[in-house]
C-alpha cells in the first residue's frame, strides 16, 4: 500500500518576513499585514479564481519550509508556555511535525492583474515566512469551519499579555500606515523566545526591508535602532 | 529548486462511508457522525498528544484518496449549485484540485486506549471516507481560526434546503441512538447529486454495513428498503 503522496507547489507568498524571527505566533492576529500569493507558471489560470471574490476569508495550506530539515519530535516546549513544559506535538501547531504542513486563515483582498496576465491573490493577517510554498487555498466556510464555541486548549488567554512598545532615537519616524499598525502589534506581542528575560539582550529582527532592534525590561519593549537590512 | 514534497500517512480514520455516496458534503454538518482515528505503527506514540484533551475541536488535513487518479481542473460545478454552473476550483472544497488536500474541523470526543498499548483519537461530525489517510491532526484555536463574521459566498444559505424523510417498510427500525440520528440527518441534507431530478429514479448508498435505498420527490426522501451490504 501506498502510503507516501507527493505534492507540488501551486504559488508562493510574499509577505514582510524575510527570517523567521518576528513572525506572529499565529496567523490572523496582526490584521494589517500584507501578502500576496504569486501563483507558479503551470497555475497561472485565473479561471481557477472565478467566483472567489464571493468569500471575506481564505484558507492556506503550506509548507514550514524553514523547518523542513529538522525531523518531528512527539513533544515540543510552546514559547508561550515559558519554554519548559513538553505537550504533544498534535496539541499544538509547532512545525516540527511529522508532516510539516501548516495551515492559516487569512483575509482575502482582492485580486492583482500581473503584467504577464497572471492573476495574484491579495490577502492580509497572514503570518508565513517571505516565499512559503503553497499547496492549496480553499475559501473559508463559516457553516462548518467557524467554531466560536471551540475551547482552546493551553493557548487560551495567552494572547492578551501586550508590551507597551516604544521608539527610541527616531526610530518612530520610520514606518507609517499599515505597515506602522502591523510593527507596533508584532513588538506589542512580544516577539522574543518566550523563556528570555534579560532587560540587557538585544534582540532584532527583519521586517519590510529593515533591520528593527529592542530591548525588554518586564512589561516594557523599547526599539533603539531601525535600519534598511543589507 | 525544489517544487515537490513528499508526505506520509500518518494515520487511517474509520468511519461508517465505505463508499463515497451519502457523505456529507461539508464537515461538521451531522455532529452525530463518529470516527476513529487510528496512527500507522511508527506514528503510534502516545506522547504526541499530550495535552490534546484541552481542545473540544480538531483539524484533520487527509488526502481525498478517491479522487487522486483524476486530473485537477481549473473550473468545477458544484453540485449545491446545480451542477450546471462552473466556479473556479480554489473558490470551492471540491476534491479535484491541484494537491488533493482535505481539510476538516471535527469535535475531539476523547482517546481510546487500543489492546496493542497505542492511543487512538474519537472524533464525531467526522465527514471522511471510512480508511481516509490522515496528513496532520492541529489543535483548532478559536482566537485565530474562528470568524463567525465571514462571509461565504455561494456556498452559504444553501444547507436549509432540507428534505422531509420518512422510512418505509419497516426499514426505521434498524437503526437507533446516533445512527439513526445521523442517516435522518444524511438524508434530509440531500445526498443524491443535484442535477438530477427524477421522482422514479433508485438511489442507494452504504452507511454503517446496510446498503441504504431511497427515491426523491420533490421535497419527500422516501426510504425504501435497507439491507446489510455485502
Amino acid at each position: 500500500m501506498n502510503n507516501k503522496h507527493t505534492f507540488e507547489n501551486i504559488a508562493k507568498i510574499k509577505t514582510e518576513f524575510p527570517t523567521k524571527f518576528g513572525i506572529p505566533r499565529q496567523s490572523g492576529l496582526i490584521p494589517t499585514l500584507k501578502g500576496k500569493i504569486v501563483f507558479e507558471p503551470k497555475y497561472r489560470n485565473p479561471e481557477a479564481l472565478r467566483g472567489i471574490e464571493g468569500y471575506s476569508h481564505l484558507w492556506l495550506i503550506w509548507n514550514f519550509s524553514e523547518s523542513e530539515s529538522k525531523e518531528w519530535s512527539a513533544t515540543v516546549r510552546p514559547p508561550r508556555l515559558g519554554g519548559n513544559k513538553r505537550v504533544g506535538v498534535f496539541a499544538t501547531r509547532s512545525p516540527y511535525r511529522p508532516n510539516p504542513i501548516g495551515l492559516s486563515s487569512v483575509k482575502f483582498e482582492g485580486l492583482c492583474n500581473e503584467k504577464d496576465g497572471s492573476v495574484s491573490i491579495l490577502v492580509s493577517g497572514a503570518d508565513l515566512l517571505d516565499g512559503t510554498p503553497i499547496y492549496d487555498i480553499k475559501p473559508y466556510i463559516p457553516y462548518t469551519d467557524s467554531h466560536p464555541e471551540a475551547v482552546g486548549g493551553f493557548a487560551e488567554g495567552v494572547f492578551g499579555n501586550k508590551l507597551t512598545v516604544v521608539y527610541e532615537n527616531g526610530c518612530e519616524t520610520i514606518f507609517s500606515g499599515d505597515d506602522k499598525l502591523s510593527l507596533d502589534e508584532i513588538l506589542a506581542s512580544d516577539p522574543r523566545p518566550a523563556y528570555q528575560d534579560d532587560a540587557e539582550r538585544i534582540y532584532s529582527f527583519e521586517f519590510s526591508e529593515y533591520k528593527i532592534k529592542f530591548k525588554v525590561e518586564e512589561k516594557n519593549l523599547k526599539v533603539f535602532e531601525i535600519q534598511k537590512a543589507e
